[in-house]
């Protein structure tokens, strides 16, 4: 299984590599890259370090996989291209989300929809070179993916009637120069000087932003991915679902406040027991994002069922949107794919 | 009219002093309270320096109005002491809060609910001796005040089903340690050392922690108070309201994720224009913390209608806590009281 690390000097480019590390992944099957502007420099794997090559010079022969998180732009110039020449893409971008050939997945929440022989014949058909469209499979959205693994337990014990969702979203989610800028004005702040602020239009430190993306009518674009995202997720194309979503001073982790109306009345009891025996998901009295950096878990807690109508919970949601909500899902989609005999296949190839 | 600030030198009562200063408040009408410990500093109202003298041996006497902001404990033993010596109390802990024959009041939800007659009458009563009684009228919690405002148009122009509101509280609603805190936390970061904390069970810098106060079941206290008291000022003792409460790293003003269900559908425009057109509500596009702080109304913003239920509305609501929340709606109690003649009672007595 040859790895090709598309956005490897990224945020998240970067979380591959930590979790490639500690999965102990053999350095001489990963081939790192980046743009030209980031090319030409070194990052390690473990002890190793690896060159990291400018992606629009690569040899794609040597790629079996791609794991792609390079912005959506990009993604849409360089992906097919990857693909084209036979390798499986999996891409973090919202590029191909939305198209219905393109597999949109959460292996907890719909890994079986996942059809490891459509992607294995696509792939191998224009590796072939009897086809130009290869496979492709897209990662969701971060903040989509902790919903989805949260309350998919939930659809499937109870049902789903209706969803509200708002979310406190972390300053990495919109990756390093974000971080950056919260951590600059909180040094400002401490040494008494005014603070600059250049990624967002007004100080995020001490601050709320109650938009995330472009404006799309009277949502933002992150809203409108999360309440689309999460209906594809879980089949269920009229679920109603109303999301307004916050970036907060937080480095990592995003968390999330969850309202579901249910099909019919249940215990809290009965909630916190269909969350406990799902893949993927930790119960916990009172997760808190910064304790929860760099676990793999989704973790729910704040477990209530309204009293006055037994059909309502609320839940509290956190989970770390560098690795379940973006680097993590998408090793965890090479895995499936992996089970399902995919590297074979290429390697016979 | 002879004010009284009880708790003068915490943070809500020096935004009294702020307000009151505003208003170019006679310093000769203003006496300041402290617990024992706080007494014998001064304080400024504008250019002028008051001595800040103790609560427990206050001449009552030179008293026709007292604002309090004691906390909850220091309420219960002196609030019915100053009230049983004739003077109208108007107290901002939740101690009295739950007792019907205590007002509770926002004066733009339901001003028209307290009887300034028998508030009259109940302070004159005690101030004569024939009643040990006396006058409390109890301020809401300070989130609740900026739900309530910025929800009763919508009540009234539509009827309410349900609410669902999800918070993000500034740290200085807890007082000033837990301002201080954040503040050393981020001064702590931005020299690399370890950061401490005392005020909370773990750093609230970087962080959230989604819950206030004590537990209460399933729920914490605040999310209670929400509930509880905007049932109460709407006067729906049954209305639906599901209150998810989290801190977050702001210093100033509280921002709340608020949904609503409606008795019927609307437009956005409609609910725009009930908001615009409400006392005490400023529409914003996209209100935010930092930059509404000593701002005197409740900013709404995001007004949206879910398309495929328009009974659905989503609204984003900022809202300085700390005047509004606390000490400009206490002072806007005792202007209702002024309007009703209180003070000319208070006078002739």
């Amino acid at each position: 299984m040859r790895i090709g690390l598309a956005g490897a000097t990224g945020l998240v480019g970067r979380e591959f590599l930590a979790l490639l590390a500690r999965r102990g992944f053999p350095p001489g099957e990963l081939r790192l890259f980046a743009s030209e502007r980031s090319a030409g420099t070194t990052l390690n794997l473990g002890a190793v370090a690896l060159p990291v090559a400018d992606l629009a010079t690569a040899d794609l022969r040597e790629i079996d996989v791609w794991f792609a998180s390079i912005g959506k732009a990009a993604a849409r110039q360089h992906a097919p291209r990857l693909a084209a020449a036979g390798a499986v893409v999996i891409d973090n971008s919202s590029a191909f989300r939305s198209e219905t050939e393109v597999p949109l997945i959460v292996p907890e929440v719909n890994g079986a929809a996942l059809s490891a022989a459509s992607v294995t014949r696509a792939a191998l058909a224009a590796r072939q070179g009897r086809s130009a469209q290869g496979a492709i499979i897209a990662n969701p959205n971060c903040t989509t993916i902790l919903l989805a693994t949260a309350i998919a337990p939930l659809e499937r014990a109870f049902g789903l009637e209706e969803v509200v969702v708002s979310t406190y979203q972390a300053v990495s989610g919109a990756g390093r120069a974000a971080r950056d800028e919260l951590f600059d004005q909180a040094r400002a702040f401490a040494r008494g000087e005014q603070e600059r602020h250049a990624h967002y239009d007004r100080p995020i430190f001490l601050n709320l932003l109650p938009k995330i993306g472009a404006w799309h009518g009277g949502d933002c674009f992150e809203e409108i991915k999360v309440a689309r995202e999460t209906r594809r997720l879980l089949g269920r194309t009229e679920l109603p679902i109303h999301v307004t979503t916050v970036r907060v001073p937080v480095e990592r982790c995003h968390s999330l406040s969850v309202y579901l109306r249910l099909r019919w009345p249940v215990t809290a009891g009965e909630v916190e027991a269909a969350l406990a025996g799902a893949a993927g998901v930790e119960l916990a009295d009172l997760p808190t994002p910064r304790e929860l950096a760099r676990r793999e878990a989704v973790f729910a807690g704040r477990v209530r069922v309204a009293p006055e109508d037994r059909r309502v919970v609320q839940l509290w949601v956190v989970g770390d949107q560098l690795w379940k909500g973006a680097a993590l899902n998408v090793l965890q989609i090479a895995d499936l794919l992996a089970r399902e005999g995919w590297f074979e296949s290429a390697a016979i190839a």
